[in-house]
């Protein structure tokens, strides 16, 4: 006669009847709604926790009475006496339905629940995470059935999670039996599980029911710098971050001279493994004492990085990735015992995860930049551009997705430029050139001023400007072609092609001055026509590689166009539109994606399901291989000119008027008169 | 109209028809038949090879033509011309099948072929190991599909193999890229896999053709002595055995000892820990060294022991193990890398493989004597015992088997006996006593001749004789029951009753002089009555756990009785009976099974199969504990006369006569005169 009260569960709206006296735990595992717990249902961990509904839920078609769960009981009151509940939360697995009730489930009681990104834009993580923790009470031993201690684990476990097989490596093993004990029979247990389904292996074991949650790292292993991010495996959230400079730097400054120290030197490859392995393992500690955590609560690390660095990282010589057809020794995922990389501090259990490679050029570090922007799950056709010694590019949309690796060469980064310099204080990172007087300001790393105005000598010294970083070059040479002190073929005009006293000669050439710090002791920054061209072969390269992705496409243009990478976030698209190292789009349609593999990483971090679907979309990704396509060369020469010798760059001339001189450079120009560039 | 050629192959009997023109090792696979292959039939590794048969075959009803088989082929010409292929052989791989045929596949071509073992009764090893060799021909890499080299071996693996998954840990992926490019894209990999169908993880890789076989390490990790047989992996011969002494006896003599030298030392465990792995290193060193082999050639290591030895190998503090309930850390079967246990110079990717533990008691080793003795598969009931200073006992049929353990104590091993040493050379092994005369004669370790045969002083020497090992005290003291020199209830007689000087009082017992050594310098070798008393408190502890097993079971007796143990190989089956060591059986049903822990060890080297079959077997095992059960004690006191207090032992009495003296022995008779002992 009377129905079975009725249960709904928002957000998800899982709805049915469930017999009265159900605890809301118990419901939610039947409905199958996402309700955590790590106690199991013992009024201790308080993950459980919902917010029951009052009134009349028209929406529902159901009015919650006052009583409609059960009133508080000795379990729940002393939790909510020592640790305290949130008003109007109760703990789900002590509140039993009494009658029809709206069940609210907040965010941190999913299990799966979603992380916001920083970018607006961009897909929440939704917490998958490969190690999780467990509260179980094991049976104790009996002599006349004398399983080990760690088969009765496996047997709770079985019981009381439905964990169907676990496995334990020796330093588990060490402490299971007195963790056990200590625990009066109580533990909790740490379960790392690679897919699903598979055997679950213990990463550790604590006596008794334990808070403290678990830790993992998001490590972007790069050339120059290795960045790691102490993220929180049950909510995702990243607690400290830090980064230090690649100590194997001392073997070479790029990839390629580190390929060569191995080949030139026996033991080389091993000696930049053990400094690398070595730096992250004081990275780990460092992040880990900043955050106030014990080391041993990391119990996953995962790794991005470009395929040198991976080799490195795994052990592995590079050679074979310094010549074609560059073979990897391995492309896909790599998931490893973290010991087996020498990690120092962390949980001796902790698991390794490495993304895949794509490519032998488009490393583990792209496939994490395409987990963070999905460009298999965009609308329209995008292409990403990580910024860097190499560029890696990504070209896609729902229908296909293309890779390529561009060899940019380390100008974008301030190196081979005169003036140049890496981005630390001091750096001119923002230049603007007036059109009319040619006078430049600029802005440097470590004050908000512009170099104009008021207080900005006061604020960086007399010797405060030190040069130009990879930005700061960027802009310098897309204002001096906005200025018409450059001409489309890169050429740089005389100061009386230009009537500006900054364009000094040099040699044969000319080159702008920006700033003269030497009266202050400090340099005379310029640009020069060496500068330029080493800025055009790095931007060629980088279209080129675009434009070839483009042509495999069969497409003529793409419809926005993501900068990601550490450097990616600080290029204004304006500039690397003008310069031409991007295909034209309307200015608005660059964005940056800022740390774009960082964030892959983390993603892999907090989510499984993320790892198994960047493994399926890099098999699915067309590899294009840039150093055997013939029109690479084609669409290089063709880039060299500022924008572009022949793509009209008609988008961005309408926002932003190019002025087209031609100076006749002494020994550039052959003597000759050159003819326009063509727009 | 003509019929594809019939192809029967022996010894299997496995017939069908094949296309002409069909390899043999491809009908083999077609038809099921176990022909081996490790080159995948490129007419290298002639583990193929077959020998045809010719002429009329009634019992197939076929007549095999001259021309049968097809002509030997170039390749089949150069492995001849090269290596050499027996008389009436052919390769497999490169032989055609062009009529009727009947071929017989020897057993070095078989796959799972069998290993007759030294015990003509013992089941056969069928070969089945866990790590085997695969020859792949690998795809170069290509610059347009840029998979990884591991990726591309992957794939290889599957096509010529149908090895559906595998993994390779860093040290493998280290060698990878130089293995494939020196075997010019050919290589021989080992691959190990736990289970059937699971991940298989490549253990090692080496460039092109490798025919030097796998070997593994059987371990027989006892308390005293470690005994180690390097095993082929393709046959399973021993090559080379070797033993050392465990280093932890410095630690402890008996594994309590060691249990508290934990308990009282911090960090004691782990010092154990490290002794025994540096020993186990040193061994498999020795051991290939011995062998002429690489030790990175032993891939596969079994260890079995008890449960303390157990622990201490795995790293686990044995502390539990020392304490009611005696709760193992892990009782099932443990399958690591062997790395984790620090095996040195073995294959840095080499398995370990630990048997189960039955109980806290009954470790490893008393499993790996069920795999060797399989009681399960007995068709008459039978008690195996392993006699060390815990006995372990089995007793079972195809219905079901019983297991415990029993303290005998170290009195079996010559320790706690007033003359007793370990087995080694000048001690005695062996001893008869003249029932007339009481005289004793007596062989010591090292010597054939017994100490009456003309030139035994010469070769044994005056001092030559040291002391009594186990067997020879436990035939020492049945001899002199036998001879009436003592009585039933164990109480020696004096030189007055028993008519020879031989006996000797000692305070207010007599001692029976076996040896006087001192004119030479030597020892005096007796047999006290407190030696008789220790052998008595072992026998009845033995005795009173076979009991508890046959109550157990419901039994009054047992078929025969197996004694396993390097002791036990050396214990007079007739003296254990008159000693009442065992329960009464014929004593031609009383047999040795020599060091069945260590053949134990060799089969599950050998064979995943029996490492299923064990794991399977132990977990039906009853598990009895002799510690809580009551009768445990009853069926100890009587068992304390020799040979037993209740139990008539007609059988025994019907072979060998036991005289029936009843000696009143001062002290121990408390003056009064005591009664027959009941028979």
């Amino acid at each position: 006669m009377t129905q079975d009260p009725l249960v709904i569960f928002t957000p998800s709206g899982k709805r049915g009847r469930v017999p009265a006296g159900t605890t809301v735990l118990t419901a939610a595992r039947r409905l199958g709604v996402d309700l955590d717990s790590v106690c199991g249902g013992r009024g201790i961990c308080s993950k459980c926790q919902i917010s029951p509904g009052k009134g009349r839920f028209d929406k529902h078609g159901v009015t919650v009475a006052p009583d409609a769960l059960s009133e508080v009981n000795a379990v729940e009151e002393r939790y909510d006496r020592i640790r305290g509940l949130k008003p109007g939360r109760r703990l789900g697995c002590q509140a039993q339905i009494c009658s029809d009730v709206v069940l609210d489930v907040p965010p941190e009681s999913q299990v799966h629940r979603q992380v916001v990104r920083k970018n607006a834009d961009a897909r929440p993580i939704v917490m998958d995470p490969a190690t999780r923790k467990y509260f179980v009470t094991v049976p104790e031993p009996d002599m006349h059935e004398p399983k080990g201690d760690l088969e009765r684990l496996a047997e709770a476990l079985r019981g009381q999670w439905r964990i169907d097989e676990i496995d334990a490596a020796p330093p588990v093993l060490a402490k299971l039996q007195q963790a056990l004990r200590k625990g009066n029979w109580e533990v909790t247990v740490a379960l790392h599980h690679e897919s699903d389904g598979g055997v679950q292996s213990i990463v550790d074991i604590w006596p008794g029911y334990r808070d403290e949650p678990l830790w993992g790292l998001a490590i972007d292993l790069g050339s120059t710098t290795i960045a790691a991010h102490l993220t929180s495996l049950e909510d995702g959230h990243v607690e400290a971050s830090a980064g230090v400079m690649n100590p194997q730097i001392r073997f070479g400054e790029d990839l390629m001279s580190r390929v060569s120290y191995s080949m030139m030197n026996e033991g080389g490859a091993a000696e930049m493994t053990t400094a690398v392995r070595a730096a992250i393992a004081d990275l780990a500690r460092e992040l880990a004492a900043e955050a106030g955590i014990e080391s041993a609560d990391i119990v996953e690390t995962v790794f991005v990085c470009n395929p040198v660095m991976h080799h490195l990282l795994l052990g592995i010589d590079p050679v074979e990735l310094g010549q074609a057809p560059f073979a990897l020794a391995t492309s896909d995922a790599v998931a490893l015992p973290a010991r087996d990389l020498d990690l120092g501090t962390v949980n001796p259990g902790a698991q390794a995860y490495v993304l895949p490679c794509i490519a032998g050029h488009v490393g583990a570090d792209a496939a994490a930049v395409a987990l963070s922007e999905r460009p298999d799950q965009s609308d329209d056709l995008v292409l990403i551009v990580d910024v860097g010694t190499n560029a890696e590019l990504l070209l896609g949309d729902r229908a296909r997705v293309l890779a390529c690796s561009s060899p940019t060469g380390p100008a974008f980064e301030g190196a081979q430029i005169s003036s140049g310099q890496r981005a630390a204080p001091g750096a001119i990172e923002a230049i603007r050139i007036d059109p009319a007087t040619k006078e430049p300001r600029f802005r440097v790393i470590g004050c908000e001023l512009w170099s104009d105005d008021p207080g900005f000598w006061d604020a960086v010294g007399p010797g405060g400007v030190t040069g130009i970083c990879g930005s700061g070059i960027i802009e310098a040479v897309a204002e001096m072609r906005i200025a018409g002190l450059l001409d489309a073929k890169g050429l740089i005009g005389s100061a009386e092609q230009t009537g500006s006293a900054r364009l000094q000669p040099e040699g044969r050439t000319h080159a702008y001055l920006i700033h003269d710090g030497t009266e202050a002791g400090g340099p005379r920054i310029t640009v020069t026509q060496g500068d330029i061209r080493a800025i055009q072969l790095a931007k060629s390269a980088l279209y080129a590689g675009a434009r070839l992705l483009m042509d495999e496409r069969g497409v003529e243009n793409v419809d926005r166009v993501v900068l990601a990478g550490a450097f990616g976030a600080h290029i204004s698209p304006l500039h690397a539109l003008v310069l031409g190292m991007i295909p034209d789009v309307p200015v608005e349609k660059v964005t940056s994606a800022g740390n774009a593999a960082g964030t892959g990483a983390r993603i892999a971090l907090c989510s499984l399901a993320a790892r198994r679907e960047i493994e399926g979309l890099v098999r699915e990704i067309t590899k294009v291989e840039t150093a055997i396509e013939p029109r690479f060369q084609e669409h290089f020469v063709a880039a060299n000119a500022i924008p572009h010798a022949t793509a009209p760059f008609a988008g961005l001339r309408a926002a932003q008027p190019l002025p087209d001189p031609a100076f006749n450079a002494g020994s550039e120009g052959g003597g000759r008169r050159r003819r326009r560039a063509r727009e």
